[in-house]
């Protein structure tokens, strides 16, 4: 890490590429200041205080190429503690790309995806797990992946696992205090109370990992699929919950000879739904062509809408269907019997009443489609409330906390079984080094290049 | 134009719309601070200086939505002239919808098209025809179509004509105070001088009308046809301007079959270029099929490259095909012989010596190309040289020159003729009026509407 330079000044536009009224380019580092003073011959960028906004003629020499207004925000008090210039000039392709040359005659460099950031964490404004929600916080296309970014940016659990392990590491160094006199016996760290910790961590981590799969989902949307035989009334349902006619509807069995994926918000999740080729005949579930990718869908899917002709289909059929679609722990199966304007309802919840969590619609009036939607929303969440919990979404957050997990669990064992303390040791060094690797304590070129590699630029 | 409302606040994106780091949300008006203080509640930007960026929290309600930077323009030193708050947030597109929701809860108002511009223009910040050339500068592509709306905006021909027509509108008043004294014969007015304003007014409205043609090609490119018949190497010569493989070459006549358009900069123009389906046998040019498209595009164009191959040709056919060409004014034949590897330069200019303006290139070697891009630049300069002139580009202005022209014909006329007063008074008038169309002195709601209604939202 020692060599990332940071004294060198970076640019980049940072606003989406395209016409637009303004285009903003950014420029970080020591010459910041100096390299704008360049183009805007005529502003005293170095006597004007921090964040102060600057009207001025950027110049190429004595052509003016725009006139423009020059954002300061002066080292430390910026996104990446260091001397940031922002130039909002009109958003042109031509002027952004003429002033962003002159920028790089001046001395800048073109920014790396994500290096604004890069900066920031390795200046010290934020932890590496926040550094990532930044990017996170800008592909989120719902209210919950919104609220999960935000929050992880706002401190999240970085700030509770950084407690955790400044209390392992003191405990760390008695035990390591120990090893230096090991020929006299003596024990620095009482052994119950870093037990007592180490239980307490491993309980906090568990915790955090099980909302890992629910964090997954709800930052890249629930896959959901709509499954069912042929005529079923799958993109009629597809369509009552798009509220638009996406797929094409017609009452020739198979009509939907593709898989179609729509998102569609759920208060603040966000569904993808996939509408499948008709699981035909019971029988041939598998065997058939087609029928194949429907069969891959759902093995992707977080809940399958098992969709049945309610007047067609015997409770026996059903049951069959559903027992082929799998019973993988990891999808939910939701039963839906449509067209239920054939029957009341008391005939239908009598003919299916051995099919449980069944919901009763009829796709094509609409009847029962806001109850299906509040289930799938209850389904999605398995019990979770997303405004209260703390909501791990990031796999490598996941996998640094399941070696954590075993390192610690490690120790635990080592303790009780009166392991040798160089052993404990290591295993809590370990653990350290794993939790660290989260909020960026411990990190490596490498990491940092693929975590932020994977940014936008100009970010 | 006195109904235009200027006292509610307006909102928009400003940044293109699509992903990236930043997105600025630009608010004009009256409320513009008030606003959004309600979604930076713990920002007091009433108290603050103009020209100061303020980090803040924008809220709602009690959720954080966004952290994100107030940028803060107070009336009039703003580009609207009314308060100005710009707010940077992260470029998600669903915190973009977030905040402008909100700003439009708490009483802004989505703005139109051109709406910030417009305000601009209305409360004085700057002229009419200052204003279309920002729409102008946003959509350059060329350096020179850059240099002549940052001409333009920034005062460029406006400021002239201004000056003419207040002198014009001084010898106005006298005329029409003449009108009040009809009975004594006076004249306040005079009439030598008059004449001498009116014909210094005819000169310069000539000249700069005689700029538009250069103009509207600079600022929408040149228009340039390669013809020729097929097999003439018409794709190898597209492909070696364009320096890439961008149209598919082969060896069977007629490959191209439809047009092709490519731009490229040759210096600070750019081109528009088309490679056209092959001219076959010149006694058909314009009877084959697909063929009458290439006479469209030669119609539309402001040159024409037509290429031959030198080996194949006799000078006659070429001479025939390039009368069959067309022979308007409007449009430049620059004759190409192409294949010149084939023949020696001695060769190839005796058996082409009496054709004008003729070039010897090889497409397939590249010999000549540059030599041709050079003499495409001269061709569409016409001699004029881009960096002194002005240059008019916008046919508003155009077709109100030409009305002012017609008016000040008309007055010196009446003049000379010893018309009455009253007719003279009407024709300048008239050219007062048709001047301050250009620069916006005298409009109408509908030419505003029309106007602006041609922007990009947010600027």
């Amino acid at each position: 890490m020692k060599n990332i330079i940071l004294d060198d000044t970076i640019v980049a536009l940072s606003t989406p590429s395209g016409v637009g009224a303004i285009g903003v380019i950014r420029l970080s580092g020591p010459q910041a200041i100096s390299i704008s003073e360049k183009i805007f011959p005529a502003l005293k960028l170095h006597e004007a205080a921090s964040h102060t906004l600057h009207f001025g003629l950027a110049m190429d020499g004595k052509e003016v190429v725009d006139e423009a207004v020059a954002g300061l925000f002066k080292a430390p008090k910026s996104y990446t503690c260091q001397d940031v210039v922002e130039i909002s000039c009109h958003g042109s392709a031509f002027i952004i790309q003429r002033i962003l040359q002159l920028l790089i005659k001046h001395g800048a460099r073109p920014a790396k995806p994500g290096e604004f950031t890069m900066r920031a964490f390795l200046n010290g404004r934020f932890d590496l797990s926040q550094a990532e929600a930044v990017s996170d916080l800008i592909a989120s296309e719902s209210e919950a992946a919104h609220h999960i970014a935000m929050n992880q940016m706002r401190g999240g659990f970085s700030g509770e696992l950084k407690q955790l392990r400044q209390k392992l590491m003191d405990f760390a160094s008695l035990v390591e205090l120990e090893l230096d006199f090991s020929e006299e016996d003596v024990e620095f760290a009482n052994r119950a109370q870093l037990v007592g910790l180490l239980t307490e961590m491993q309980s906090k981590i568990e915790k955090l990992s099980e909302s890992f799969r629910l964090g997954n989902v709800l930052k890249n949307g629930v896959a959901t699929v709509i499954a069912g035989r042929p005529n079923a009334g799958k993109s009629t349902l597809l369509n009552n919950l798009l509220n638009e006619e996406r797929a094409i509807v017609s009452d020739i069995p198979g009509t939907t000879r593709d898989t179609i994926e729509e998102i569609i918000s759920i208060q603040d999740i966000a569904f993808r739904l996939t509408d499948t080729a008709g699981i035909r005949h019971a029988a041939d579930i598998i065997e058939r062509e087609g029928v194949e990718r429907t069969m891959q869908k759902i093995k992707q899917a977080a809940i399958v809408l098992y969709l049945f002709d309610a007047e067609e289909m015997s409770a026996k059929d059903v049951l069959a269907d559903i027992k082929k679609l799998g019973n993988s722990e990891s999808i939910a199966i939701i039963p839906v019997a449509n067209k239920t304007d054939m029957l009341t309802e008391v005939e239908a919840k009598a003919k299916f009443k051995e099919i449980k969590n069944i919901h009763f619609i009829s796709a094509k009036s609409g009847k029962g489609i806001e109850e299906l939607k509040n289930h799938l929303y209850t389904t999605a969440l398995q019990g979770a409330t997303i405004k209260e919990s703390v909501i791990l979404t990031n796999s490598r957050h996941y996998e640094a906390l399941q070696s954590t997990l075993q390192n610690i669990g490690n120790a635990k064992k080592g303790i009780e079984t009166k392991l040798s303390g160089e052993l404990v040791a290591s295993d809590i060094r370990s653990a350290l080094s794993h939790l660290g690797e989260i909020t960026g304590e411990v990190t490596t070129n490498d990491l940092l290049g693929n975590i932020f590699s994977r940014f936008c630029i100009g970010k």
